[in-house]
């Protein structure tokens, strides 16, 4: 059994809780937010008990790994002193906001062989990982070409916003990331991206802030990359990967909340809006990348989304941020 | 090119003169209806003459074959008047209503090798047949079940219901055809069927006529057959065909008009009603069959749907109408 | 939080445990197994003790409610306990295969307000739930007619097959009740039934069980049944309901592990066989009646699956069989 | 009835004049082809002449309109003779390779009131404008984005690609053209392409041709557009327009050539490879645009796609060329 603490107990910690509690080769030993309310309504639900700060956490012998969940510009101090104290962590994404921040915990933590998980959850995404592993197997023959669409249902609240660090850098580095993970080794060359406030062109004038873009990347290997997204795709949270290859295509496409269908006068074949949001929709990832967490910890399992992933699909960002300046294809080298 | 003459120019007998001038290795060289001007329009439009009399047609060296496509009560007649001529007919279904006209029919023209058609288009439908094709490659293995949903969009007008024969033999014929079709050779044993007027029961009472029916099927071989029939789905036309066997499954699903699909805050992949009716949905079918047709009169093909299917399939009628009165099995050998 | 103990730690017991353990208003007290290394492992990855015996957790007054997961045969022994003890219960179905058992089994409970829920899952099914939602809601107009197609993966071991009690009493059961929730309070008049052993037709000899079957039922309202069986369909357990009616259709249909589809030079979206057996489709539908079950224990919420829908679709089940020996419509009455 | 001929007997002249020999509005009166044999087995097939010369045809008084089908270099010429000639011309795409030479046309007919109809098939196919009309009418809010997937089958023989212009004119012409219809009126602003020869870069060397792209577009309203490109799409020719809006999204997607799906113990849900390439997948289009075509003629009905289509789509081909030399976004006023 993995003893593992979860910092941060707002919607995602509370998630991560519940998956740690029900997961039978973890048990989770304690929780702490700076919420204090919201720490102790987690621990009374999973039968746990609330750290008395982050501190004490690193420094208990009882827990063997961290996952934290804890507020954005927490995470790079945290996993420092979880290398520090020898505990593996389990990050939620982004590392930071501040690729200067994200290089100084990699210089910090650099030699270290603590395992220090990125919470790139798409990873561990049933549907995105059979159609990695039919790539993999030669299904698709050569890979040519990657479309990835990612909207989100509905614009966050603007206090989100004003904290997220911007579409590219809070959303679309989901989609970066998995790009290349498709990409299987492949480092991406070139990227251009066109970006504009079309759902709220006020609140995007206010935040100078967008919520709609389109991403075109070129790997070394020549591989096309295309990426689209939206902050309100009111038919709900569509996340769809395909791959297009020389000798076949998968697409890994829509998950419903059933598979109930409606024929009437006027249609047919009509399904329930998608899941709603990443909670719903990747509820299998988040546990299956605690999974992978536990395998890595206890099994040495090589680590399926580390550090330098969340590194370079920031890098991936401040390109697109670049080219969205300056109207032309970047370099990943410029940056 | 094969000279074909249409007999009957009503809404089938004028898309059966459409396909007939459109086909590359047939000419329509006359048309026939004891509406003249129905006649008069479709020669029309196709460049084609209107014959004295049906007579006329039977006596014209110059027409090679004839389509029957007439009012019930003549096809058996135009049958026996083609065969005493020579000319191989495609005829419509049914044969005849009454079961005795059937077989005084099939009596008299025993012997001859004129070839006659039986106009069982579903035969023919590209989805049924790939389903059929999988089965006799052996995708599905030993075939174990057929269900058969076969709904029309609307309750036909009184008028047509007071001559159709009633639902089992105007109607749920097609897919006594199509079970028969699907078994390949091993005969129906017995028939169980439930019945009742769902749709309109005042209409249903006035002419002692039912609308919706559940049939069940055994053949000789063991294989399970059932039938599901209702006169008004709403949705469109549904014409559905699973075989069900010890190594698979193949199914004939339906046809929408196009594939475009609709998502919004209430609905996602919606799409609009099926093709309305067997105008549309049997398109490609009614050009196949009398591609078939062309096939057996000029190279000696194997006639896919024969005479002797359309006898088999009004027995198969007569004996769900039996199991409805009495509420039991009936075996087609008390037919 | 609501005190249960589960009896029984097979397959089933073990997910109920689970289900009950990571539910945030339930907490699991006790597990007892007849077979006490099972008991043990069960206790072991949920913390929580082994039962001395049974006797014991009906004794316990720290123990709120039960489950009864074990042996078919001891299900009406515990539910009469359970209710003597006032302790609500969740059952597994059935209660048991011997007619005259639940019969004796309703007397005894009769009078009694201690809540017996059945497990009948499927009525849990979120797409089952939608599509009579949808119906109740008046979608599809009046319901005309109920297709119910219910296939497992694979014949279970002999061993199995010869505890079951028969195809219709083990697997039927459940489209029967099914058939029951659809019907909403319309009670089934006439059964017609065909099975038998097409998948394995020398054990079907031998054990005098059948494997295949097909189904007509009506209900006193005039809504017609059909519902398809089979042991083996081996692209993964085939759960669907059709419900038609005057004004639409919905269909509940069959779900996949994940959606990613893949297409090639011979075929194109191509998925992965259905989700393999009833844990793993009706994970959802487990949960949601530990969940119904707090409600009712909890709440005074109406049972959504009692006793008596236990004892009515086993009537069924043996009017089904009456069926087959006589080739006849049987009237359910006559049970 | 208008009476048509048909310049170009190749394999799309032949689908034409099948079309019109079909219509009831229309008679093809003649059909001419540089190549004699060509232009006699179609006039064979459809009981028409065969015209002298191409001169023949525009002098002809009993020829109302043409439908220009022969090699790309004529177009031009054709255009400028019909006009000449007052007879409205249905021309196939493109109007030349050379935007020079298409100015001059323009330069040639303008002031005249001859219809000019342009061969854009794809605006006629029943999903795409299914899609559109959705927009229209509202059902999708405002337009946000347009992503064109457009996949050929397979590479064309080298001979093909020697004389077609380039993927991005000859090919992707279609879809410029397709976003075009789909902006509604909203000019494109800004292209940014990137191309390569995944498929053959042997062959690619060899012609300076590509075979694989991606295309990011904006229009001046701020709508963003994604096409991608593929020469060798083995599942079948893939055509798939999304447009997705502040309210919701249509799709409109491939079409099969029948509904047959296929079940095993390795795969669900499987359908053959999509309709094989654009005679079998816009056959409906091709049909819609004649028939759009004799509504201009007879009816003054406005023209769904003209010459200045033809010029615009080709001015977008030429600013992605130039967006491919120099690794940047082009402004389409710079072209």
């Amino acid at each position: 059994m993995l003893r593992i603490a979860v910092l941060g107990c707002g919607r995602i910690g509370k998630m991560h809780a519940h998956n740690i509690a029900c997961h039978p080769r973890a048990e989770l030993v304690a929780v702490f937010d700076v919420n204090k309310s919201a720490a102790q309504s987690v621990a009374k639900a999973y039968s746990t008990v609330v750290a008395d700060s982050d501190t004490a956490v690193f420094s208990n012998d009882n827990i063997d790994a961290v996952l934290i969940a804890s507020a954005t510009e927490t995470h790079s101090d945290y996993i420092e002193k979880a290398v520090a104290a020898g505990k593996p962590a389990l990050c939620e994404k982004p590392i930071d906001l501040n690729l200067e921040r994200v290089k100084s915990c990699a210089a910090k933590i650099a030699g270290s062989n603590v395992p220090i998980q990125l919470g790139f959850n798409h990873r561990f995404d049933p549907g995105h990982k059979a159609a990695r592993n039919a790539m993999q197997s030669g299904e698709i023959g050569d890979l040519h070409q990657i479309i990835i669409t990612s909207r989100d249902p509905s614009l966050p609240p603007r206090s989100y916003l004003e904290e997220a660090g911007g579409l590219l850098r809070d959303m679309t580095i989901h989609d970066f990331d998995l790009a290349r993970f498709m990409l299987d080794g492949d480092p991406v060359e070139s990227v251009f991206a066109i970006a504009s406030a079309m759902i709220n062109p006020t609140l995007g004038a206010e935040l100078n802030e967008v919520d709609t873009a389109m991403i075109i990347m070129r790997s070394v290997g020549g591989i096309q990359v295309h990426i689209n997204n939206s902050r309100t795709a009111v038919y709900g949270y569509d996340q769809r990967v395909e791959l297009m290859g020389s000798a076949g295509m998968v697409l890994s496409d829509n998950r419903k909340p059933h598979e109930c269908r409606k024929y009437s006068a006027s249609i047919v074949e009509a399904a329930e809006p998608y899941q709603h949001f990443f909670i719903e929709r990747y509820t299998e990832s988040y546990i299956a990348e605690v999974d992978a967490f536990i395998d890595t910890v206890e099994n040495g399992a090589p680590m399926i989304a580390e550090f330098d992933d969340g590194q370079q699909a920031l890098i991936l960002a401040e390109a697109a941020y670049l080219s969205l300046r300056e109207g032309r294809m970047v370099y990943v080298n410029e940056i």
